[in-house]
């Protein structure tokens, strides 16, 4: 059970316009048709590779042996057949050996792979973050050497940030690199939590390191990003011996255990061979670059895997049989398949809305990326800029905390055989509970957009969404079944916007801790004003299919329109409590005793 | 990690008056100090005996092999332990050989023991009920050769009511027992979702098994109930010859993996002997007097999984040292606990305002249980049933919501740490996924409380709750700190009541599957007026410990007080929105049609 194409296709093409990013400069001479024959291929290749593995990799976890990881040996040959059909150069440039297709459907594509195998799909993801990185910051020699290769798939990558003592702290980051007469560094640490950190799925695994060099600065003005390739590349681009880096162990998760975990010691024989990437000092400013696109990475991974759930909740539903109306309780009746229970169609019509408004979220975010690329003004480009750099935390987290939900309620509507390995609702639960875990934690995410791209940036960025979604609701004036949704939407919106006040008001008298008691609700709550602005622009999308569209997609649209009401009757008008309940900045989590835990 | 004995001591002394029970008929000749030696004998036991295998028994599932079921040896010894401690006992009738203890302090041993190891408490909590219902309605033999024998923990105990194609619709059961010359039945079909089904873990299994006999009416009026002895009791009460119940499989669970779940196959060589208890066609109703403590019970085990990860985040936020306060970024300064960070601190506080909210209406439900037992006269008997039948699909629904919400929590203090099986936060939260479904899932227990207990009961019982929680508010007039937390419940509660009229009204105007659309958010809304209305009480009583209690336990009665505060500003200011959603009766989850899903 994958995403639903149909559902991709009406959120990219009626919702978002893929088919017209073909007049936009970077993606000229593309035609719509390469970008369906694009879905078409990762559906397939999603069905008959990754699809299949997905329960064996969570069942058979990968084993560390003599300093090794063994992973299925299906998992290089599925990996492969991805590279090999041109999925890891999907976004990248033409001219560092890309499709140069837009981040869209790279995004449609990466969604489709992780709903039907998260664990593998990952190995993909961290290694076009990787290459990203590269291929942005580094020389044009290692751009060859390495931002290639990992852009077609050749090499695959890894982040390193954390380290046993520092996860969600940076910058009491230890890793230290030291300068070599010929300009390469020698690196020397332990890192923790590196996802795809030993393998033999690809030639080589190239490390993305932060680390410090002597005498620079504390905190995070003193980290540099390294490149550490687990076997050396000679400049000619051939490899050479092994390089001192090696797995130590590997961690043993609840889930997403196709995606191998690991600790990795760096220069225990002191010859640990690594490359700076740009200036000293800006390590973490470039791996924040690649972090922002990881993040929305992690949002299509936790809406991918809430997705998948729903399918499966959804045909099981159609399925089985029990129970009878509450208006038709003969037992002498035949029983009724269970989706005609209200409570059955509630739980999945809330999945439909958590999952489809998600990827609704995390679409848009890559139109923002192509709208970026695309524009050839400095000031324009900013703007962007900061509308992604404000979504990226709440496209992280929104899917991780709701999709996650949508897992939950997966689970009850299979019961006694949702909590069994016989179906896959349980391990996609399991799967989704680390979205909230890596690439910044909930809390660093809610933090980053309070804080961060809030506070410090005056409000200007949240009033330009403000703006935005006004205009959505403005456009719904008169247009009958739309209009109380954008009423409701409106409420909200000021609702939104008034705690933000209150919350700045605290910030900037000096109290940032008592908002920070509210930031993670907060940001929950934003998440909500944003997904509930998607899903007026689906239901205004699937109200002029419904007049114009073919009369089979009929029962489509109104399953979206439905979606969209309940989830403005439902999550939207929630949500005034809560926010009520922000806005009163109770203290008592402050107040108590450490000894009253 | 265990429920916190000081909070336990708390709960059942200062809120709820343990010490007074004994002045009661039933508990008449016993000592405040005996109930204080149980407490600590189950402590020590639960510490040395389930605690260590809460692990293994989680990564050594049972095995089924030849029709036989392997369990760890180790289960059957720490369960012997258990039996000859007495705490089979606990709570039965002395002329039933029980130590007629109070259920309170019954179901304080089976929190302490479920928060060691959820899987083998199971077994010991399914044999109570099997047993009690044994003791009420069986007859003086039945009661002799099973009752006892169960209450004494010599024979285990299942309830057999799902069927394959009959779960939460009991009106659908198939199996079926023929009456026999001799009085037995011969009993044929197959049960599903058994937990404790088969093992070798006591001397016998006594199944308790509803099913129909020849030519009784359809639905649940045909249902009657069966004790099905694995191995046949001879009249002497000696073992004979192995029934025909066999074991045909067993299911591979996501957590609560120490408790096996079986199917079960009764009959397939025509010979399963099975008795026949109290009249034809009363089997559910019988059951049910089983279920409704089973569900507290369910209701208990939600607890203190969550109970139990709450402790070990807590533990684990006092060590773990990272990061700085927000208004000290200073890089070069010393790491601080992350108990210091709001973001960690309101997490915490969360999941204990949850846990021991939780805790504090399963023991106020088991209080209810023994004013029951001690009450003489008719009437107030049945209205303190009415009020624990209220109370009943609360008492297992809420726990089995927040406090799985606490163990999500619990899993985000830890961080990458607790994802991975090295810590126990996330079998905890495995192992309490699975309380929403068994002993009727949320949706079932969602409709048990709006048409069964609300809307077919005019409201009386829920005015009478009402009252109760008037008196609450009314005894904190002028009582500084606490008139706040009484101004908020008043608030909550005239919401509930005035979104109880709307759905009452929409039921009685023959739309009840619009109401059964909202049953669930609004059996979660009544959970969190209940657990307000509890949490106020604890503030009573934390408010009148600080005023005359020792100094050592002032951080104790504080943060008793702020997680009242906590819960009130948070949890019950934030229903206002959820409620007005729910008046709202949207019907989008009716309209969709069912391709549009």
């Amino acid at each position: 059970m994958l995403i639903d194409r149909r559902d991709l296709d009406f959120q990219l093409q009626e919702v978002l316009g893929l088919a017209a990013m073909t007049c936009l400069p970077r993606f000229h001479g593309q035609e719509p048709g390469d970008y369906a024959a694009m879905l078409d291929s990762a559906y397939t290749l999603a069905q008959q590779h990754f699809l299949p593995h997905a329960a064996t990799s969570d069942r058979e976890e990968p084993l560390f042996e003599d300093g090794r990881v063994i992973l299925p040996e299906v998992a290089a040959q599925s990996l492969g057949v991805l590279r090999d059909a041109g999925f890891f150069a999907v976004s990248f440039n033409e001219s560092d050996g890309g499709l140069q297709l837009p981040r869209m459907l790279g995004q449609a594509c990466s969604a489709i792979f992780a709903s039907a195998n998260v664990g593998y799909h990952a190995y993909a993801m961290l290694t076009a973050g990787a290459a990203n990185l590269v291929l942005s910051f580094g020389t044009e020699q290692q751009k060859l050497l390495f931002g290639r290769r990992m852009a077609s798939g050749e090499f695959f990558g890894t982040m390193c940030l954390s380290e046993p003592q520092a996860g969600s702290s940076l910058s009491d980051l230890r890793c230290e690199a030291r300068l070599q007469p010929d300009g390469s560094y020698r690196l020397r640490g332990t890192k923790m939590w590196i996802s795809g950190g030993e393998h033999d799925l690809a030639r080589n695994i190239i490390h993305l390191v932060l680390a410090r060099t002597p005498g620079a600065p504390a905190g995070i003005k003193g980290i540099s990003l390294f490149i550490v390739p687990r076997i050396r590349v000679q400049p000619d681009g051939s490899l050479g011996e092994r390089n001192d880096v090696h797995c130590t162990g590997v961690n043993h998760k609840m889930g997403w255990r196709g995606t191998v975990n690991t600790v990795l010691s760096f220069g225990e024989r002191e010859d640990c061979e690594a490359w700076r990437v740009g200036e000293e000092g800006r390590g973490l400013a470039y791996m924040f670059k690649m972090m922002n696109e990881a993040r929305i990475g992690v949002g299509v991974c936790a809406v991918s895997l809430g997705y998948a759930a729903y399918r499966h909740a959804l045909a099981y539903a159609k399925e089985r049989r029990q129970g009878r109306p509450l208006t038709q309780r003969d037992p002498s009746t035949p029983p009724v398949s269970i989706l005609e229970h209200p409570d059955v169609r509630r739980m999945l019509l809330s999945q439909k809305a958590w999952v489809e408004g998600g990827l609704s979220l995390v679409l848009y975010c890559a139109r923002l990326v192509d709208e970026r690329a695309n524009c050839t003004d400095e000031d324009g480009r900013e703007a962007i800029e900061q509308l992604l750099e404000f979504l990226t935390p709440i496209a992280k987290s929104w899917p991780s905390e709701f999709c996650l939900e949508a897992n939950k309620l997966a689970i009850q509507v299979l019961g006694g055989y949702g909590y069994t390995r016989d179906y896959p609702v349980e391990r996609l639960y399991r799967d989704n509970r680390l979205n909230h875990i890596h690439e910044g934690t909930w809390g660093i995410q809610a933090q980053d957009l309070l804080i961060r791209k809030i506070a410090m940036d005056g409000g200007q960025t949240l009033r330009r969404v403000a703006g935005l979604i006004e205009d959505s609701i403005t456009a719904c004036a008169g247009e009958g079944d739309l209009e109380p949704l954008a009423r409701q939407l409106g409420v909200t919106l000021k609702d939104v916007l008034h705690t933000a006040a209150a919350l700045m008001q605290s910030i900037g008298a000096g109290a940032p801790e008592r908002a920070m008691l509210c930031a993670t609700p907060f940001l929950d709550a934003v998440g909500h004003l944003v997904v509930g602005w998607r899903w007026l622009e689906q239901a205004r999308s699937a109200q002029a299919g419904l007049e114009s569209g073919a009369s089979s997609d009929r029962d489509f649209y109104l399953g979206k329109l439905a979606a969209a009401r309940h989830f403005h009757a439902n999550d939207l008008a929630a949500l005034s409590g809560r926010l009520a309940a922000i806005r009163s900045l109770d203290v008592a989590a402050l107040a108590i005793p450490d000894g009253g835990f």
